[in-house]
C-alpha cells in the first residue's frame, strides 16, 4: 500500500501536510472511534460489562504473542508502568558470576 | 442543592439508578464533552496549540493551591505516577534522629 492510498486512514482534510508521527501523530479513523465510545460509556457506566475489563486484554496478549512469536499469550503481561515492570523483572532475575549480560 | 436536582449533570436516563461513585462514577456533562473534544483534536493533532499543554497544568495548579490555601501556585506539582512523587520527596528528605515522623 503506497503513502497516497493511507490518507483515507486519517481524518485530516486534503489541503493539510502533516508530517508529525511521534507523540502527536493523529488517530486512525478507528482509534478516533473507539476513543469517542470509550467517553461517551462512561457517562452511562451500567453499560459497561464485566467482560470489557478483561476481553480486550485478552485479545490485545494474543495479537502481541503473535507478534513477538511467543507460543503462550499468556506469557504476555500488561503492566501500568514500564518502570514497575522493569524494576519486577529487576527482583526476580538472579545474576550469578557466570552470567554474561 | 438537593440530589435531585444533580441528575441534570449527567447524561443518564431518569429510569435508571446507578449508585457506583467509585472507579465506575458517571462522568459529569462537561467532563464528557472535554474528552469528546480531546480525542477529536488527536485525530487532528495540527489544531492543538503549544499553550495546550501547559496553560490548562497552570490553572489546576492554580485551583488546588486555594483548595490547600498555598499561598504560591508554583509549589504545587503534577507528576505521572504517586509512586514517583513519594520516591523523589522520600530521597530528598533528611530525617534526623531529633525528628517526628
Amino acid at each position: 500500500m503506497s503513502l497516497t492510498q493511507q490518507t483515507a486512514l486519517f481524518d485530516i482534510p486534503e489541503d493539510i501536510n502533516y508530517l508529525n508521527i511521534a507523540s502527536l501523530s493523529p488517530s486512525f479513523k478507528p482509534i478516533e472511534e473507539a476513543g469517542i465510545k470509550t467517553v461517551l460509556e462512561k457517562s452511562r457506566p451500567y453499560t459497561i460489562s464485566t467482560s470489557a475489563f478483561f476481553d480486550p486484554v485478552i485479545r490485545l496478549k494474543k495479537l502481541f504473542a503473535q507478534l513477538i512469536k511467543a507460543d503462550d499469550f499468556r506469557r504476555v503481561l500488561t503492566i501500568p508502568s514500564v518502570s514497575y515492570g522493569m524494576a519486577t523483572i529487576a527482583n526476580n532475575i538472579q545474576v550469578l558470576e557466570t552470567c554474561e549480560v
